[in-house]
């Protein structure tokens, strides 16, 4: 049976992509797949498809934060809110941040575990411990903390400002948009040739089902836990 | 330990709604619980929590399609789209069918299963064999089908025409309103004199975490097939 290849689409601007890529990257060695992390930008694909952000929905707003806390907790993610959602979501935003990720795409040949580290200290920051994730500075510690060294991150840092890595980040935006995507998590699983859409970090056991892997819960390395 | 009251507020209009429901009731004598069927007014719902269809977004429209059959093949549910579902779900919409199902909610004192029968031959109709669910015939169908006799079958149609049941549905909707409801199905646990509310039906493994029951899969009589 060959690898199949199975793309993530992501925004750090977007707590249920931190859940959805650690559920993802905690099956690498489970499910017999390739991960692609592509990391995007979530403002392209909600101005492209038209959708609007749930919270505008007061209620929705509310139960989404219940209901990534109680995610958080049986998925064992660190997710806490920022002391300010608004600000930091919609006035900040992730633009730098994912270009930075994508220098660090761009940098790295393949594998993706570097690309892995830096998102998930980028996610800590702006979904753990209330941190900014806008500045040069923030961005070079969250790169730090993931292994890269200080010249590494200085010169990620200069790609990330450049024509070609706001290209990339573009690029890989519209190839989700050509996906029909309308919001962050959006997985492609290649199956037989066919690329099958899953939107959310709440469709794993159905994935598994498609791709005829085995959903052994958010955290397969203790399967009785959670079944 | 006393049994979790588990209230599931619905509409036959809402085709996750249905999923949700054969879930919640093969459950039933599963998970230690009292299963309540709230059949409420979707309509009404959407309008008090200012929320739209998701289809009004084309992708996500697009994505639903998609996403509601792999889901119904999953979890044997034999869901199939309508050919016209703008003009069943906004157009007709189940107002006249939700009254009936109030008043075979209020006629039959406990238990359930009498409503259980009703409210799934409806879906049946509107969300399986594209039929009407407006008509009075159409809900007399159904009802039979579900195992009422013709008199009963009469006297529930002029029931739901009556003041008192459609008081009755708009204190059951205003009741998920109270809940902060935006939509169905809407999933209410009561977990030590505390609500602990769920949306949608992709949460029911979150929600056996939090009622501590076992999550053994949409079918939960065939656990093997699916973990």
């Amino acid at each position: 049976m060959s690898r199949k290849v199975i793309e993530l689409f992501y925004d750090v601007v977007s707590p249920y992509s931190w859940l959805g890529f650690e559920v993802l990257c905690r099956y690498r060695n489970v499910w017999n797949m390739e991960l692609k992390l592509r990391p995007a930008f979530l403002g392209g694909i909600m101005q492209a498809s038209g959708n609007k952000p749930p919270a505008m929905v007061p209620n929705k707003g509310l139960y989404m934060a219940k209901d990534l806390n109680r995610l958080a907790s049986y998925m064992n993610v660190p997710l806490r809110h920022p002391s300010d959602p608004f600000e930091v979501m919609f006035n900040k935003g992730s633009l730098p941040a994912m270009r930075f990720i994508t220098a660090v795409a761009e940098k790295e040949k393949d594998g993706g575990r570097l690309l892995e580290n830096v998102s998930r200290e980028v996610w800590k920051r702006i979904w753990s411990t209330d941190q900014d994730i806008c500045e040069p500075a923030s961005l070079s510690e969250a790169g730090l903390k993931a292994g890269l060294s200080s010249s590494e991150v200085e010169e990620l840092l200069g790609l990330s400002k450049s024509q070609p890595i706001k290209d990339k980040l573009k690029q890989t935006t519209q190839e989700a948009i050509n996906y029909e995507a309308f919001g962050f998590p959006f997985v492609v699983c290649h199956i037989d040739g066919k690329p099958q859409v899953f939107f959310g970090s709440d469709r794993f056991e159905l994935m598994a089902y498609c791709i005829g892997e085995k959903w052994l819960g958010p955290q397969p390395d203790k399967p009785t836990s959670n079944l």
